[in-house]
């Protein structure tokens, strides 16, 4: 009944549905004053983290530490990925406000089922890292992810493209980013206190859109843990890649779920950590863009 | 009367009190087969992640994704921080079993106030991934930490010697590991796929041994975020130590709460961020002790 009456009051054949947004994107650094190993008083830029607390019809979720670049995002993101709310039409308006430190989502008709999902939260807390795990499985395993390719070629382009991201990373460190990617081309990049609160966004910015994952890539700065994996699976993505490790979890959901799964890639390596019938291997290492400098990055990376 | 109770049946003036406890550590990394850029086939090792379901007299508390390596003092951290039970001499027993990826900590007496704990943390699920948060913040300005200075020559042999753990981490990357150090001196180092747990792992550990916190320096290879230095003043620890960055919050709190914070520390480099005043900069940043290869590590930090 519900999908009706929202269909009928805001379907639309060429646009896809949208609830009315902020734009409310926080500053992500601020300078402090430190002091160095040498007793040299210097400037430093570190990384914003505020609370944001979501609210769905005035009833309190949850409460999100956020560096804040993409709040809106990250609300819906978080609706979708915990299941809370399964359309986005049934969302009216998303409004985030710094000054109450609060995201207010707004629904047409209500939310179904509320105390059964508030109580299917409470028995996951805390698993892995604040994200609802139990409760999602199920759901997951009815995922059918598309038999995707990745070309080495395309592949070590994409890594110099994300090498020119991470703006906040760059400059006060303490964040991960995560990027929605086709190809060589990065559509959405969103760096984040909470690796999980990146892909959230993400996730949110895909539902929004209305985005399809088929054709996309999903890169991470951080671990593939099985909650990234779960993630990368419920917005449909085939392929995963990070610049870090995996955990033995996070392996055996991809191996379960088929999710072409490629970690340590950085400059011209990389792991194919499940997967490897889906990536050609149509370059030679030593034929990857060269970066200035050396050749494989000893930046820092995200912590 | 709880107090007279078990302290009748348990006090000693010689050996602090102590639960039954299992001892189920986990053999902490798997090898695995993967394909490198070359696509040549290649074994490596990976971190494990393991479910472990907590229970408290038979009722579930939360999952956590944990490397496993303690799981016995996870669990009494985790209801520590938590502020589920106050009291070590209340724990009976705690109980892991990998076959049924549990841990089950019974009390003399039961907990009080069960319903309100709960609530208290539905509220604020998933918040500094994972971590109760509003709720822990009341009992935390209550918190007086003790002044106490580090010596610049101190941390850099502490830095020297922190270099030799990370077990794990060398062998396959994807975990953080905190240490309780006095000194020089690491007393415990535990390694975990979360930040959180590895601290929640070392709050267990200072509350089963009743090891007070004001003469200790915690250190992490992660970042400091709100939620760890919660965490720490909670332990009453008053000098925090991190090879890695520091967030916005993460500093209001430790300006708030007198928590020295020293981050960025590897090698001989360090960043003061609170607390410059119990700094004794007594060593040049030169005379450090010397690593093999470079002075400076490129070594990867955990992601």
């Amino acid at each position: 009944m519900i999908t009706d009456l929202v269909t009928q009051t805001s379907s639309n054949e060429t646009e896809p549905y949208r609830p009315q947004l902020t734009h409310s994107g926080l500053a992500p650094t601020h300078p402090v004053s430190v002091v160095d190993e040498q007793r040299v008083d210097r400037e430093v830029q570190i990384a914003g983290e505020s609370p944001l607390t979501l609210y769905v019809d005035d009833r309190e979720i949850v409460t999100l530490m956020t560096l804040g670049s993409h709040p809106e995002a990250l609300a819906l993101g978080y609706l979708r990925t915990q299941h809370f709310i399964e359309r986005i039409e049934d969302i009216r308006s998303v409004q985030v406000s710094w000054d109450t430190e609060s995201a207010r989502v707004s629904t047409w008709r209500g939310v179904e089922g509320w105390d059964d999902k508030l109580k299917r939260r409470t028995l996951t807390t805390g698993c892995g890292q604040g994200t609802v795990f139990s409760c999602t499985l199920d759901s997951l395993y009815s995922v059918r992810l598309p038999k995707a390719s990745i070309a080495q070629s395309t592949l070590y382009v994409l890594l110099e493209n994300i090498r020119r991201q991470n703006d906040v990373y760059k400059r006060a460190g303490a964040v991960h980013g995560c990027g929605l990617c086709r190809g060589e081309d990065i559509l959405l990049f969103v760096e984040d206190v909470g690796r999980h609160n990146a892909a959230d966004a993400i996730a949110g910015y895909m539902w929004l859109e209305q985005i399809p994952g088929a054709d996309k890539i999903f890169y991470t700065t951080g671990r593939l843990t099985s909650e990234i994996v779960m993630k990368v699976a419920q917005m449909g993505i085939p392929v995963l890649v990070s610049r870090s490790g995996v955990t033995h979890m996070g392996l055996e959901l991809a191996q379960e779920l088929g999710v072409t799964m490629i970690s340590r890639a950085k400059g011209r390596h990389f792991l194919v950590f499940n997967g490897s019938e889906c990536v050609l291997f149509d370059a030679k290492p030593e034929d990857a863009p060269r970066h200035k400098g050396t050749g494989i990055m000893h930046s820092r990376i995200p912590d």
